[in-house]
């Protein structure tokens, strides 16, 4: 993908990643350090739990959803950061196996006016797993550079 | 701490956890696996960017908030996960060396009325710096089992 900056992001566009497995070994490497509840590291506990078997780290879900966008190239020149997150919603467990990839859609994008060099984005995300169901989602701003003339 | 249910948690209760130092190994370590911005991976061109210098993912410092509380206990006996969480703000970098903890408040719980071994604890947090400075605040949900009869 070519570099992009804010001035390239239009409202209504989408991306869709390629995608990433989510090993159990990646999940409990994840959770051991990071999440260490029953149902993230602990395959026996995690059968009695209300999940009915080992589940991912949301956090993992969130970060490796992001990455995924990362992977395509389209922040690469512009990002800048970002100053928060909203509506993270887990809407289903991401077991051992699934392969999840993730979908974006540009909502706003506003220049800032004191800082004539960056805007911001603001982005809806889905991460979908292999039957194209939504495991997360969520909407995130973004500080992009814009295109120095 | 002892065991904790749904309904020990009580609104305006705060809980304080010890703290994380958040060295520049940490900070490559998980952004080369889940946010690999220069900014997060590249001490030299994390000079040249708009932080001055390395800063930790956001992603991170959001797990490593949430693993704090973990570590005091408060919901061994009675997590069953999130529906998801709210109002993220990353309101300052967090750099190599830092230290972080997080408090929390209870803000909201709601008895479930479909399931009447759970209910919903809406609970808010602030990772703050060695300096008591605010680096991230957030609001999570999360499902509580209750204490059996």
């Amino acid at each position: 993908m070519a570099d992009r900056y804010f001035d390239d992001f239009e409202i209504g566009e989408r991306v869709v990643t390629p995608g990433i497995t989510l090993t159990e070994s990646l999940i409990i490497d994840f959770a051991m350090r990071y999440d260490p509840q029953p149902f993230h590291i602990d395959a026996e506990a995690a059968k009695q739990s209300n999940y009915g078997g080992l589940i991912a780290s949301g956090f993992q879900t969130f970060a490796l959803g992001f990455r995924m966008v990362l992977e395509t190239g389209v922040f690469r020149a512009c990002s800048m950061g970002s100053p928060g997150c909203d509506e993270l919603r887990w809407l289903r467990p991401v077991r051992p196996g699934d392969t999840l990839h993730t979908e974006l859609e540009v909502a706003e994008k506003t220049p800032s006016r004191s800082k004539p060099d960056r805007g911001m984005l603001k982005i809806k995300y889905w991460v979908k797993n292999q039957r194209g169901e939504d495991v997360m989602t969520f909407t995130s701003m973004h500080m992009a550079r814009r295109k120095t003339q």
